[in-house]
């Protein structure tokens, strides 16, 4: 008797060399960014704010782009290929004729998917010949991810860190910073936007938005220096199919192919990158395949309106076509901090407006959402961030109306991150001493 | 171009089916253990002591013993096989003709390689129709993978953990909950031993002798109970060859084979683990390999004496013929916890006694050891457990040593664990705010 197939592990040789580009199998051309109607134009800025190479594939029109040899060389080197788990124990506990398969992002070094598009940005600034690149965190996996990505090839990094956050996110601040990062709370003393705050206020809590403008000053005021984000725009989602084109080869290994594709969803570059694969097998080839955000009724931005807005609060960005809460919307605090974002990428919104995308909302006191995860915890023994316990839930919820349907559906979920560094967060919801 | 061979993936076909054992390889037969001169027979215990297919296990002749398939399954599920990476940045980086090698064991879900015999013996547990394990804990490793271990197949868990570790290390008693464990600081009022000492002082700080007494007393008292223990014995280190097993695969593959194996060693189940396959071919395929085990100065205990002594602070355990510096040895707190025990496992130290072994002992600040794992981290962006981090010192150390001589050594270490629940640790040594 031999061991069931629980899990698939891609070997070095089964990388993904190329990504994904949905852009040519939309529904309809994605509408381009726009200028405001006032004030300076955004447009013209870009080729300032982003990385040339990531410019180019912002607009790209090919299904498929190449991973460069030397980028394939460090996603292998950041532990991908990821394995693909069926979570047989958690669904036998359900007691659920569904199956579930979960992809391991998890084994991410800094604890989630940022990474993936972190070593593109920094391999491709470096090739670009920048010695330093800026950015702005919120929740912080964001700037540990770059501070990674910066700290393997080579070039300096600095992050702005919402105030709020850094001071009380002490370990995740050392980690940054054992990488080499320079990381500062924002509002800062280093920038002119920054100094103008903090001098009237030491401890003001900062913003995404205040945070944002300090990276983007910092980086236009040296020219060896550019500026990187980590989620919502095509190329960022570009990056992160490597996610999507790995689980699907590994579903071909299981001989299965998911009838829903679930993860948790904030600016979307983690719902993007698993599903889009998925998408393209669903606009191209007819697959039939249901696909769900998870996300937190505190930004239920899928719900939101379909327009042109920010993609941040300063107003620093072109105008996105997105669903959007609006760029200046108040968000409640929750643990799954990286899912409060008011847009969701124009890419994904697309999607949703053409209603190829379901959305589910969960309540903001995190309850429900971490209990699931507990349970994935005792079952599958492997601790999810929790932005990345949505998804979870999600698949639970649907594995249990399975259950009551008696439908054997094929549920696929990524699971984002890794929750060591959140244990407090999930210990005060469900009540842990 | 392609990508350079940075890592190597095993498939889930290739997880190693068989562990090695070495009994019958060694250069004599191991001496067995004995009873103290004095007292009732520790011998005549063991079998209520241990599981019953462990007990076998611990005197087994045969070279290959069988991992039953059911828990290949859960091997699987642990996220084995685990990669094994070639450390090409760092190599760039102390600009060495060494290769350096390192096994991922801190892929583990709890965080150490200890997962590997937790799995195995709650997976015999639960065979021999037990429903409920109990163990001590010192660090807090072995208490998590026992906790995970229990999750996963089904049983109940009681953890006495050493209370001035418990106290303080809230997020990794958490974690231990999270699993549904019952954590227990020790003493506790819940055993006889305990509630002796807990009723005159509750602030008692334990010790892991204590832990271990509590433990067995909890378990002697329930027939449905059975004790577990993660270290030194030949079992545990039986468990653990799989890694070794599968990281010889990987050497194959890279077409690469190490002249130097190295890493941490406390009782010895990770050292041992890692080397035994590799000792397997210098003792019977005659390839020359150096063994180097990596240890602090507070615990040397591979510099002490080579004699019958007692496992455990407590005198509850046989005499075993191994490397000690006296079981009731005082050891200065250091962060790299896991390695403060004052005997070595009697395999690693027969092996030693045969001069198969050598071993460095670095200085009680562990400033040197961070500082080699800072190093790391910002070449391969992988944080280690603090353990971890002495094997890593030894490997950077002897490169930068083939530097200075020209030599192309090819250096394994193993990375038993990852660090993201000891970032305080590090960065108080470091000097990291």
């Amino acid at each position: 008797m031999a061991a069931k197939p629980v899990m698939i592990n891609l070997t070095a040789d089964e990388l993904p060399t190329r990504w994904y580009n949905i852009l040519p199998d939309l529904p309809e051309p994605l509408p381009p960014p726009q200028d405001p109607p006032e004030g300076p134009s955004r447009l013209e800025q870009l080729p300032n704010l982003l990385i040339g190479e990531c410019l180019k594939q912002e607009f790209a029109e090919d299904r498929w782009i190449d991973i460069p040899p030397g980028l394939q060389e460090l996603y292998l080197k950041a532990g991908r290929p990821r394995p693909l788990f069926r979570a047989t124990e958690l669904e036998k506990r359900l007691e659920t004729p569904a199956r579930i398969y979960y992809k391991a992002e998890f084994f991410s070094p800094t604890g989630s998917h940022k990474v993936n598009t972190a070593l593109a940005q920094a391999y491709y600034a470096r090739e670009q010949g920048f010695e330093r690149m800026t950015t702005e965190t919120g929740a912080g996996q964001w700037g540990t991810a770059l501070a990674y990505g910066c700290a393997l090839v080579g070039l300096k990094c600095t992050v702005f860190w919402v105030r709020a956050v850094h001071d009380w996110k002490t370990d995740r601040r050392r980690f940054m910073k054992m990488y080499g990062a320079d990381v500062h709370a924002s509002p800062s003393p280093l920038t002119k936007v920054g100094k103008e705050l903090y001098s009237k206020n030491k401890k003001h809590p900062g913003s995404l938005g205040i945070a944002i403008s300090e990276g983007l000053e910092d980086a236009g005021g040296d020219p060896n220096a550019t500026y990187s984000l980590g989620s919502v725009l095509n190329h960022v989602l570009l990056h992160q199919t490597v996610i999507g084109l790995e689980a699907q080869k590994q579903f071909e290994k299981f001989g299965d192919y998911p009838d829903v594709v679930t993860s948790c969803l904030g600016g979307g570059s983690n719902f993007g990158g698993f599903a889009l694969p998925f998408y393209g097998d669903a606009l191209t080839k007819g697959k039939k395949v249901q696909f769900v955000a998870a996300q937190s009724e505190v930004a239920p931005n899928l719900q939101g309106e379909y327009r042109f807005d920010f993609a941040d609060y300063a107003e620093i960005t072109p105008l996105l076509k997105m669903y959007t809460l609006g760029h200046r919307v108040e968000m409640a605090p929750i643990k799954g901090d990286g899912l409060r974002y008011h847009g969701s990428s124009p890419i994904i919104s697309l999607l949703r407006h053409h209603e190829k995308l379901d959305t589910v909302a969960y309540p903001a006191d995190e309850k429900h959402v971490f209990e699931r995860a507990g349970e994935f915890v005792r079952a599958e023994g492997f601790i999810p961030a929790p932005e990345s316990a949505y998804g979870i839930a999600y698949a639970i919820d649907e594995a249990l109306r399975c259950k009551e349907s008696g439908e054997a559906k094929c549920i696929a979920v990524n699971v984002s991150g890794h929750g060591f560094l959140d244990i407090p967060g999930f210990a005060e919801v469900l009540g842990i001493k």
